[in-house]
């Protein structure tokens, strides 16, 4: 945990041990043994060595694959940072209803299931049975700028949100799950989360986001800069230039009442995506792992319980600016570079076939016991 | 075409233009329409335009996918320049029949058709219904050390087997082809044409192949450099340092019967790899590329016909010495870059559930006009 940051650390136990029954021994024998020079299949190999070790099985399974989309609005969004209008979270949750987002295609292309889930879409929704309501606060979060974006309790709610849909997946016969999410302006957030869980510059971790020009982009960072700056999170460097607002004394009352970097700058849709994911790992199930903003929340699920790793899989890095970073601070690489940034989960979904060629490749090729061909490198 | 260099340039008539009944400017125009920030699906957004244009259409779909394994032997084996033995191609052709081998979990995988093509393996294969032979020589090619690989009689009814197979999937309906091959040794020969074609040394076109160390490489290099040395298509500068063999002067009686790099260092599975290439782009269908060895061919086909690069996906690229640069230098830039090389095709076959959810994005999302979203960036 860097200094000065407080998460909620305590509300999880401690996840499942990789070490168990199989041993990454007899899983790594198995890989090697099959007919084909020994690392071969690169990241395939990797890829069935991690579900094998989390299934604790030589002969691992997908089974009942589930998209898990988080929507939600974002206070901050009123401060202009992101060039889509807000409206856009409600009427793309409406459009994916109808099947004809980029992530419905994803889904059926693969066999997913796929649930919407509305943590806090600032529109209502009840007229979409197929939009689960789970609403956190009818407008989404509060504007961080100016305080904290959601209460603690508000925080353990949404956490609870991602909670209870992973049990029900897993009550379905899921094991392994994707999450997306839709809520304009949640670069934002992200950001700010990767700056302060990575201790790193804003600018390094500040983008832009689903099309911002340089001018967006630098009042973003300023808008961000200041949001940091009026939080009790603000680091000692950057008191000096920072231009305090008059309500910032306030904050220091909530510092003492430990809010956190998850609830002061999250999205609802972000933290029911951690609350999520961590659950998801505990259940032993694979977790994929989409865009800049999914990333941000497995960083933030990985420094509740850095074992939620190992239960991760990679599966894109886009061009927003700091998440080839941000993977390369996790010490974590991804399977895809395609450009995309539509969130959704898509980049996440994308890579899904290439997880099932790696189980594939541990189930079905044959080995060199099997076949009589002269063992070769 | 580089100096000095011929390749049976006249053999393929022109390929079909892009330009013809659909415009770039529609299809581009209804991609951008999709309900998403524009360019925001990446590099499926830019598959998609490609398919739209080869198939001269709005609305592309993939039919019959089809994969032919060509699988052949290598004279320069015999030179050590493989940590694999020459037995590994029979035997992993007898294994693809019996479905235990990478390529046929991702044929299973993705519902590709496999064509097994014997065109010179260095074994009897007869008991193998499922191995079509069409042999060009009992034992593979020449030794290319001391003369060429094969004649160019030999070249042209390669040429034609891939050409066969192609017509022969056409037929069926395929109107998307990925190309493998099974052939120890031949990232010796690929290695060859790329240095000839792109005019580099050959330094920075040999790698380990399956596996070689380092004293293997060194071999290796040493091996194709007298090849090459040896050949009419020595360099001016290679000429100085060279050591060679008696039977050297013959070799300009060769040179005044033209002699081609495709015939006088290819394989015979690789020049029927490049008829198929040339073939499926007469054919207007889309060509998957998969390693070092496919690319080399692809090299080989642009240079014979440059528009047959708007045909091919290149799918992988792995970590065999020389491939990103080949890539680099034929100006395409790889969907994958997964660690492959095994072969097989089992890259391009890896990367083609992207291909088809770029052709399910053109026909399956939604659009700005449908679905009542505001357009956004």
């Amino acid at each position: 945990m860097e200094k000065g940051i407080s998460t909620s650390g305590q509300i999880h136990s401690t996840l499942p041990s990789l070490t168990g029954g199989v041993g990454g021994g007899s899983l790594r024998a198995k890989i090697d043994n099959l007919n084909k020079p020994k690392g071969s299949l690169g990241r395939l190999e990797e890829l069935a060595y991690q579900i094998g070790m989390i299934q604790q099985t030589l002969s691992p399974e997908l089974r009942c694959p589930t998209h898990l989309l988080f929507g939600a609005d974002h206070g901050i969004e009123h401060e202009g940072v992101s060039v889509s209008p807000r409206c856009i979270t409600w009427q793309q949750m409406q459009n994916f209803t109808r099947g004809g987002g980029g992530v419905n295609m994803f889904c059926r292309q693969h066999g997913f299931d796929l649930r919407l889930i509305d943590v806090g879409v600032d529109y209502d929704l009840s007229d979409y049975p197929q939009i689960l309501n789970r609403k956190v606060a009818p407008h989404g979060t509060a504007n961080f700028l100016y305080g904290p974006a959601m209460t603690e309790e508000q925080c353990e709610q949404a956490l609870d949100v991602g909670r209870e849909q992973v049990d029900a997946a897993f009550d379905r016969g899921c094991n392994i799950i994707c999450i997306g999410e839709m809520g304009i302006a949640n670069t934002s957030p992200s950001s700010v989360w990767m700056s302060l869980l990575l201790d790193l510059p804003l600018e390094q971790c500040v983008g832009a986001g689903a099309g911002l020009n340089g001018e967006g982009v630098h009042h973003k960072l300023d808008v961000l800069r200041r949001s940091i700056q009026n939080s009790p999170f603000r680091r000692p460097s950057e008191a000096d230039h920072s231009q305090r607002l008059p309500d910032v004394n306030s904050l220091v009352e909530q510092l003492a009442n430990g809010p956190s970097v998850l609830s002061y700058f999250g999205g609802f849709e972000m933290v029911a995506a951690v609350g999520a994911m961590l659950c998801a790992a505990e259940r032993r199930m694979v977790v994929l792992v989409d865009g800049f903003i999914m990333t941000a929340c497995a960083l933030m699920a990985s420094r509740m319980e850095p074992s939620f790793l190992d239960f991760a899989i990679f599966c894109h890095c886009g061009d927003e600016s700091g998440h080839k970073l941000m993977l390369e601070r996790m010490g974590v690489k991804p399977l895809l570079n395609l450009g995309l940034r539509l969130g959704e989960g898509t980049g996440a979904l994308c890579a899904y076939p290439i997880i099932e060629s790696a189980v594939r490749m541990i189930n079905e090729m044959g080995n060199f016991d099997d076949n009589k061909i002269t063992k070769y490198f």
